[in-house]
Parts: C-alpha cells; sequence; structure tokens
C-alpha cells in the first residue's frame, strides 16, 4: 500500500488520521488541497511530506498559479522538517515539474531500499528493536526508513522483534508502525512512551533506530519523546541510530536553530476521540525536540552508515 | 475533598478512575471490596493504598474474618508499593485495629504538611516545576507528597508554576494532577510525556518533584516514565526530588529487587474506551520503573531532606 499515488492530474493521499482503522484516499486537485493535507497530517513523515509538496506544486504548476506565492505557502505548511523546502526548491528550479515529482516519487522508494540494506548490517539475529512514532512506508512513499531497516533485516532473514513508542499525541507508534509490522508479521509489541526507559533497563531492547525530520548540525530533529528515548539508550548502553535519507541533511543550521512547530492543544488534551484533561487546560505541545550527535551511534543514509555533522 | 473516610463501619472511596469528569464516592462494605478497589486504581498512590488497605483489615476484623488469610490477600492486592505491606503489618500488630487505621488516617495529612513545609524550602520564587504521575491530595488520604510540597511552597507566596506529564497509561497526571492544581489556583501546563525532555532542553522546567511508590536501596521505585524524566533532568542539570513518607522506605531490598506489576494490557492500547492499536495487538505494560540513587538530588520526607540510601 503506498501512500499517495498521481493519476489524470490528480493526487491521492492516503489519509493517515484514520488509520488502522480504515484505509480511505483523500484526493488532491489543488496545491492548497495539498497544504491542508500537510498541516493536518493526512499525510505525514518528512519523506512523505517532501513528494507530496512536489506533486502539489505539480498542480499549482497545472492550474497556472503563481508559482512563487504559491511555494512560500508550501513552505510554510510545517517549518520542522527541511524535505518540504527541498522538494519545492527542486520543482521551482525544474522545466518539466510533473516529471520532476514522479522522478522524486521513484527516487524516494529506491532510496529506502538502498538505506535499507545498509542498516540491515548493524542489525544482529535475535535483535528486539525500539522505535518511536512512524518511519516506515508510511512516512514515504513506500518501504520506510527506519522500518525499512528492520523490513531489510527481516528480508534478509534475520529473527528480529520490534517495540513500538506508542508516541503520543498522534498515536503514530500505536496506530501506524505497530500496523506496519502486523502487515510483515514482524513480532511486534506496543509500550507507552515512558516505557522505553524500563525496558531497556530490564535489558530487553538491543538497538534502537528511529528516523528523523532533519539531521543537521550537532544532531538530528525528530518526533518529540526522541530526546528521552536517546538519553534512555545512552544510559543503558543500547546503540541509538538514526534512519534518514540525504534530502533531510540541512548543512547550513544547526539543530538549535530549527523552528520547532508547537501543534494544536487538543491534540494533548483527548486521546483517538476521548479526553482527558479538561478542555481549558493550558498545553504546551512541541511536535519535535532535538537529539545531540553524542547520543547518536550513526546515521544510516543511501549512502552508508555516516556520523553525525 | 478527601480521598476516603469513614463511617458507620463502612469505608468510602472517592473513584478516582472517573475524576474529574465525575466526583463520587464508592462504599466497601468488605475487605474483598477494598482489594478490589485498590486493583482496578479507584483508590491509587502509595499513601492512599496504605491508608486504605488498613482499613480494610478493619472491615475483615469486624466481620471476624480469618486475619490471617485478609492479611495476605489484601498484599497481593498490588506488588510494588511499600506503604500496603506497612500498613496490613500495623494493623495486624494491633489490638485496635479501628484505632489504628483512623490514626493512620490522622498521621498521612500530618506527614504530607510536615514534607510540604521541609520540601518548600527548595521551591524557589519563580520556579517552574515538572510533575510526574499524581502525588497529589488524591494520591494521599489529603494535600499530597510532591503536590504537597508544591501546595506548601504557593501557600508561602512563592510565584510558582507547575508543568505535569500526562503519565500514560492511566492519565494521573492529565486527570488528577493537572484538575488539583486548577483547584488551587496554581498556574499549571499539560504535556506530553515525550515532552519532558524537550521542555527541560528549553530551559521551561526549574525542578522536578515527583513521588515515590517505593523508596529502596540504590533509588527509588515510581511510575512507569519517572526514569526517563530524570534521565533528562540529569542530563540539563534540573534538581530532581523524590517527596515520599518514611512509611514509604525500604531499607531491605535493592530497588532492583522490587517486583515492578505488569498490569492489562488494555491500559495501553487505549484511553476511555477510545482504542488506537488493533485490540490484538502485543504489549508490555510495566507500571512502574525505577530511578537509580545518581539521577536523585534528594528526598523529602516528613523529616527533612534526606540521600538517597
Amino acid at each position: 500500500m503506498k501512500t499517495m499515488y498521481w493519476k489524470d492530474d490528480l493526487l491521492y493521499l492516503l489519509d493517515q488520521t484514520i488509520l488502522p482503522h480504515e484505509t480511505e484516499y483523500l484526493v488532491c486537485g489543488s496545491y492548497q488541497d495539498v497544504i491542508t493535507a500537510i498541516k493536518t497530517m493526512v499525510v505525514r513523515g518528512a519523506p512523505a511530506i517532501g513528494v507530496a509538496a512536489a506533486f502539489g506544486m505539480v498542480l499549482a504548476y497545472l492550474a497556472d498559479e503563481d508559482m512563487e506565492k504559491a511555494a512560500q505557502e508550501m513552505k510554510d505548511a510545517r517549518p520542522t522538517a527541511v524535505n518540504l523546502f527541498w522538494a519545492v526548491d527542486r520543482i521551482m528550479a525544474s522545466d518539466d515539474p510533473l516529471k520532476e515529482a514522479l522522478l522524486m516519487y521513484e527516487e524516494d522508494m529506491d532510496t529506502n531500499r538502498s538505506m535499507g540494506r545498509h542498516g540491515a548490517e548493524v542489525i544482529d539475529d535475535g535483535d528486539t528493536i525500539l522505535t518511536h512514532c512512524n518511519a516506515g512506508a508510511l512516512a514515504c512513499v513506500d518501504y520506510g526508513t527506519a522500518l525499512g531497516v528492520i523490513r531489510a533485516a527481516n528480508a534478509e532473514g534475520k529473527n528480529i522483534s520490534v517495540v513500538c513508542d506508542e508516541t503520543r499525541p498522534v498515536l503514530q507508534g500505536a496506530r501506524l508502525s505497530v500496523w506496519e509490522m502486523q502487515q510483515e508479521n514482524i513480532p511486534v509489541k506496543l509500550i507507552v512512551d515512558g516505557a522505553a526507559g524500563r525496558l531497556m533497563q530490564e535489558g530487553a531492547i538491543n538497538k534502537v533506530v528511529i528516523g528523523a525530520d532533519r539531521v543537521a548540525k550537532g544532531g538530528v530533529a525528530n518526533k518529540i519523546g526522541s530526546l528521552m528515548v536517546a538519553l534512555a539508550a545512552k544510559r543503558f548502553n543500547v546503540p541509538f541510530y538514526v534512519a534518514a535519507p540525504k534530502s533531510t541533511f540541512d548543512y547550513e543550521n544547526s539543530i538549535y536553530d530549527i523552528e520547532i512547530e508547537e501543534r494544536d492543544p487538543v491534540e494533548v488534551l483527548g486521546f483517538a476521540g476521548c479526553f482527558a484533561a479538561p478542555l481549558t487546560t493550558e498545553v504546551r505541545n512541541p511536535s519535535f525536540d532535538v537529539v545531540p550527535s553524542d547520543l547518536i551511534t550513526g546515521i544510516i543514509t543511501e549512502d552508508g552508515i555516516l556520523e553525525p555533522f
């Protein structure tokens, strides 16, 4: 199942807000539709956002929109993942936007398979691998970054199992990563985010593999909670890998200069439609944190395993 | 509002599973009722469990039950908090169980106020204090341990604010701690558990104060997620305090020998009847973790601030 496809000048996006209970594709006929889909997390995950934005720019081009204006609005959809900027700039620099977007679509799948092959080298037979959020097929066009590494290790016949953090507030771990692993028949267990440290304390986790929204100077930015997982991994000597394509790399900025998106309080007040705290409660809802380089064992890319910079 | 009271040979327990949406007292007429209330977390928090168990033993005594059998069943209700064992043993050693239980009830409130006075000394004007789970009035008979320290600092006129981790899976932070602070008009913000590290990374947290289910050799056992908060506090040089009455102290056992309760998977799969992951998903649900002494700045008790042992 792919997160998106292009057909008859329309972009079809798998609606990830209703997975795993329902599988429906949302049709985007304008670049504004794509912006809304990115903001509301119908499509999410840095690589998938990049390719969806590229097709969004194609929709703007086909509708003869003001391309500079469309590019700026698209880049403003979400501030933290760098792939969004990279994808929009690639389309703006191209003479044939549709051809370029379709190339990026194919590249994304090739990149992930290559990343999977490199990453599988650090996974050992018998490993139990913790992952946070969803850096799976659903975060990309297909296959996945962190879960791509797990898929590749499994395909090589390694006997592995996976532990997924549920990843509050939007529960991408519970809803998306668990489901992807179940589809592949890879043994998977779900935990609350606060339990990752305990499982490492027990010796129940051998590796951590997560994705990244941006690799920058001094570390990586990724889903809120990644930093605490990294600190626990450091404490208990569990290798901590980040799987991220080169399109996620930002050589210009420090991790501490990245804008961290603050999202709607309602995400924190509730859980899958049920509410815990009074709706008037004040909330902080940073969507990402940054993991400094000293906590990272290696960055798995399509070109091999690199050190943070 | 007290978590429990004794009237006409019956124990009334505030039903914490439906707070803050409803406030209802559950009536316990037998020691088995109290065991059920402890297991289902109608009453929770180490000090409150201790006093409820004491009244449960009074109910057994009044009904002329086999006291040894009742004591064993009561101790088996939840394995991690030590106050349960301490309270049952105190009743078993007493000639007048009701008088002893009522004394423990009064002692709990006195202890917390004393703990609050000592703890307030380490809270500075302008502090933003992070707390995890609910070590408040609702975890005791009244006033609270960690939140008792915050209440005392506020009563002394210190200008403080509080950040509550929501504390998955049962959301005691979102449901109970936020509500207690709102009742006191102490400024409070709610975050997901994974965001505690980010707030410390931003410099938005000055102190951490949590409770404990058991203080033992080498550290403390407390609600799942406490360990990851402690690791983040260490990384960002945020003082990390544990507020716990001496009844929580276990000088015999190491933190690594404590039985960590594993609770029902359904708690992790959903919340309040809303489900994220498929119901057949495998789950790990350890209810507690242990925080080693090197991560703890001090233990706030009714006798002053102590070092971990």
